[in-house]
């Protein structure tokens, strides 16, 4: 086992597929492999960007997202794509629902495409996608694509967890005030008003432009990008807005900042999905039964018997 | 405040309504002396039965919950209502929402009325309520009705902690398929089919009767009960139904299981609680700043340090 990951380790350094496809199942797995893993892949990371794809399902994000890997691999760079969906008990080589259609890359050796689903243990994606990235990041990949499939919380904070952060909405999708609801307005680093040649997409457009003017002056100010994806309309200055949010990161120096905070969120997780171990531990020992029939005899309350037996 | 905690549990085991109040907001609050008046008044329950009313919002539960009240006094026996609402921000003396009605005994003093609403903090009502219920209990109230708002996961759970759970629907509500996904087949002790002079109560009654057939032979089947909340129709059958749930509980001995299990759910809450305080307070200190540096310097991968974190 301990030989397995640190040969996939070293294969996937060498961007061999199917190292990056096992270490990804690995990591999603969990257990001592999985940390022996990222052990050795964190020391790799750190050059590739990463931009999260977020917005309400049906806003046309796969297809967005599959634009812009075509328009990445016209450059000739390579890319990474995390497909996300917590709502999905289905995970691993299967691609999801509508992003079928991203199966036209699929035999391109230059992208890499996972869907991620939960696999229902407490705080799986929020630890599990970070590790994906980060064996994509080790792999070489220069770009990691992060889509979710909709704007639930942990969507949301999943798309967050990105360099770049882009918002897609439709026209008519809501007058913004829908998207300041759902928590997007504080995670967009870009708004895509995706389907932009049906009616309504100017006003929303506007709608947004107003709602980031009552935010007030900020270093970064999103831009509004509007898109035709499915005939490929303005992935390119969606693409180049995406180099400026890059260039302007990196030439103020918050990158470092923003990816710090990254990492404390992440740290955060894991020290509560840790804890929450524990607590499952404890409340299934013989202790616990114990406690609990002082507790029912009324012996003792239940505060007093926790604390006995977290002062073990 | 030791003398307070004290004093009011006195207080409150004589039926003193205004202990009885700020004991349950001093539960509500949290903290050392709520610790202290729980460990007092611990010893004093057991003696009353509680009864969990939930369901869909606008399904008549408030009037429901009045008319049991009404009922209850006409039996001359003195009666708890916790009126339950995770989704407000308002707690305490106040009545929420359309409980305005229940003012009609706000002035009997045979009848005690409180309102809990979220706190914010995390597993917070699934903690305050059985606090609150312990105060009624010590305090000799014979009956506890504890309504919830709604049918969301908290709400269900805590109509779930109770001796009778009453779960309310409506004609054309749904066709029990609606309750069998909100989980509320597994918590019901009695089907509740209120507004049941509208056309489809038949349906709806025969729905749930099928539902209870799929789920095979149980000691207890759930009687489902036709009201008119607002015109009391049905009402002391469903009290009659609640007294015969009782009698199969007590005559059988599964009481006694019963309240462990929600004792064993409630300790089990406490753990997770102090386990997440003691998460945060990790994620706060000097030492978990010191690991995050190293994580981003690479040092150290983030697995490793949450290791180190905990292992203090």
């Amino acid at each position: 086992m301990t030989a397995d990951a640190a040969s996939l380790v070293s294969r996937a350094l060498t961007s061999d597929r199917q190292a990056i496809a096992k270490l990804i199942s690995l990591v999603e797995a969990g257990g001592d492999a999985a940390r022996e893993a990222i052990a050795l892949l964190h020391p790799e990371t750190g050059a590739a960007w990463s931009v999260g794809i977020t917005g309400a399902p049906g806003a046309g994000k796969s297809t967005l997202t599959d634009r812009m890997v075509a328009h990445i691999r016209a450059a000739d760079e390579r890319v990474g794509v995390l497909a996300v969906d917590p709502t999905s008990p289905f995970s691993g080589g299967a691609i999801l629902g509508d992003r079928v259609r991203m199966q036209g890359h699929a035999t391109d050796p230059g992208v890499f495409i996972r869907s991620m689903a939960t696999r229902g243990h407490l705080g799986g994606l929020a630890v599990a996608v970070p590790q994906a990235a980060r064996v994509l990041d080790a792999a070489g990949m220069p770009w990691i694509l992060i889509e979710t499939v909709g704007v639930g919380q942990v969507e949301v904070e999943i798309a967050a967890q990105a360099d770049t952060t882009i918002v897609v909405v439709n026209p008519g999708w809501g007058d913004a005030v829908q998207a300041a609801k759902a928590g997007l307005m504080e995670v967009a680093d870009i708004f895509v008003v995706n389907k932009a040649d049906r009616s309504g997409s100017a006003e929303t457009a506007s709608d947004l432009e107003a709602m980031l003017s009552l935010a007030g002056a900020q270093s970064w100010r999103p831009p509004v990008v509007l898109t035709v994806a499915t005939e490929g309309a303005g992935v390119e200055e969606l693409l180049e807005s995406v180099a400026l949010h890059r260039e302007h990161l990196v030439g103020t120096g918050l990158l470092a900042g923003r990816r710090t905070e990254r990492l404390r969120d992440e740290m955060r997780t894991i020290v509560a999905e840790r804890l929450s171990e524990q607590a499952a531990a404890l409340s299934g020992g013989e202790r616990f039964e114990e406690l609990l029939r002082r507790v029912g005899d009324r012996e003792c309350d239940p505060f007093t018997a926790v604390d006995e037996l977290l002062a073990q």
